[in-house]
């Protein structure tokens, strides 16, 4: 999506440790018009997979799958890190490794808001390793719903999180996708 | 805001403690459409104060705050819990107590998206004692922005956080305000 492309072209930031900034305008500070455009077209995208749920992962994630499900007029939930008290006893959690803070964190989903029957599209900002993607994908298996996509705002192609995701059989799609970051250089796979 | 108040009336439960557990559409499953809906209702009502930025603390405040940017053309600032490792090492820091959780939160901003001049938009799920809106006034203050308007989408009067928010002399717009949760019993003020 030339928009969101251009963007991180002329904001993002490569840090050490293989870390694409984007905080102006997705991660801290959020375009709400940019952001906006990109539901937009993933509703565009997802037009055809009959889903009935979105799903995410707080917290960078709300605000990507918040733009899609207002296009696609759906829900969507966001699995929780830390369990709230409004939460029932008994909940869908797995485990997933945390890109940018190195530790492993909990995603947790209450059943009351996904179960069986759901068809549901994942929406996340970045598509990465997969591993977090993977971890919403196995909270929607747990509670009995089907995958029916992956979306992501920005794909790092280089971690291999699109081979991880293939078994599923779904369709993955990205915004932008990055094919290397090395020496700080951001070049797109276009 | 009646479709705010009409759901609040059919879905919300008060839990013990005396809080008011809205996970069905506002706080771990969103109502995509409805957020949109307040959104456009708190660009109505904050047309005219001259708002260059919308800032809110994460997580329930990312969807509302989101919403409220889009239809006033703003960027949004979500304060964090936690410094994320692209956050530069000063940043502003606030600590407030949190009403669902029993504890001290820290609210951080990084000072490259909050600045003097700015003049600030806050909004938020809840405003009910009003210590996570101060929270995020004292982020501001520090930053030399000015505050121009205080929104939530859910106010619980008998809480108090109109009274703490008064002498920043701005207006505050709640879209549902509740005024007794007795005995589970949900009276809004009309």
């Amino acid at each position: 999506m030339k928009e969101l492309i251009e963007r991180i072209r002329r904001e993002g930031k490569v840090l050490d440790g293989g870390i694409l900034k984007v905080d102006s305008f997705v991660n801290h500070q959020v375009d709400a018009g940019l952001m906006d455009a990109c539901g937009r077209e993933f509703a565009r995208r997802f037009a055809g997979i009959g889903a009935t749920k979105v799903l995410t992962a707080e917290i960078s994630g709300i605000a990507p799958a918040l733009a899609a499900a207002l296009h696609l007029g759906l829900p969507v939930v966001y699995a929780r890190k830390t369990k709230p008290i409004t939460m029932p006893d008994a909940v869908l959690l797995t485990v997933a490794p945390s890109h940018t803070k190195g530790v492993m964190t909990e995603l947790i989903v209450s059943p009351e808001y996904l179960g069986k029957g759901e068809r549901v599209l994942i929406i996340d900002d970045f598509l990465a390793s997969g591993a977090t993607i993977m971890g919403l994908v196995r909270l929607a298996q747990a509670a009995g719903a089907a995958i029916v996509g992956v979306g992501a705002l920005i794909e790092k192609s280089f971690e291999g999180g699109r081979a991880v995701l293939a078994p599923l059989g779904v369709p993955v799609e990205s915004l932008a996708a990055i094919k290397s970051m090395e020496n700080g250089k951001i070049v797109f796979d276009e």
